[in-house]
């Protein structure tokens, strides 16, 4: 049996991993929500390899997830900035902190959301956008070409 | 320069990737979603290499996301169910997935999320869940161990 290259997947979700399924490659993408854009504010606070890192922010230039300025001359150097789609992988990223903060044993969430203009606790859940209802609350079903073709006796609630 | 285990990090997202950071654990959890429960549906769906899923099913019980049943004893049969915790990942893949849907350049999403009791299309939106307002219309800023310590230029809009 031959393994399926992501990016061949029909799948939306296995063609977005193919982009950032690695956990560095997150992890890139979470420090430069949070703001950081020079190669050793992320060397730093990852401390990931630093060859490791030049790959990691290669690829996702070459994505479109990240774009590079040079913002400085002499010496020449670089920033490191979201594009629309790298900063479109915040929700992702949200619901995944969620999951950790909830599930990994951690005493206190270590980092929280807040809204910047009045300081106030966010707390994020994924709704239906026309009837506000929580996705938890609801009988989701997934149909489509991924979801169909599961034997009938299963549930299909992605 | 070491690198940071994952499971060491004080941020809840990298816990979280320690976990399901490799993109096969990934799609075992968006299957078992869909209602895959039999190791070689799994394998038939996935285009894994049987060593590697039979290695990915042992982590995901042995980190308490999915479950073992012995469903039939002659022959023995097993089957993997999600537990709350594996069920908790549905937003990460929701999120993912439309993600996907919006960037991979597929032409219709190969999957709708639907409501099961009236087959109504729904279209997910992470919200601050006191008001309603989508993350995306609000100025976020992350505080915390993980956010702070970032140069005061830069914003910190996880």
């Amino acid at each position: 049996m031959r393994r399926k290259p992501l990016d061949q997947m029909v799948c939306s979700i296995g063609k977005a991993l193919d982009v950032v399924g690695d956990p560095w490659t997150m992890l890139v993408v979470r420090d430069a929500l949070l703001g950081v854009t020079r190669f050793d504010d992320f060397a730093a606070r990852l401390g990931i390899p630093r060859a490791t890192l030049v790959a990691r922010l290669q690829q996702l230039c070459a994505r479109g997830v990240l774009e590079r300025h040079r913002y400085q001359e002499h010496p020449p150097r670089t920033e490191y900035t979201l594009t629309e789609m790298g900063r479109a992988l915040r929700p992702v990223l949200v619901t995944l902190m969620q999951w950790g903060d909830e599930w990994m044993r951690t005493d206190t969430p270590p980092t929280q959301l807040i809204d910047a203009t009045d300081g106030r606790r966010l707390d994020p859940v994924l709704v239906d956008r026309d009837t506000g209802t929580p996705l938890a609350d609801l009988p989701v079903r997934a149909v489509g070409q991924v979801a169909d073709g599961i034997r009938a006796t299963t549930s299909r609630s992605l």
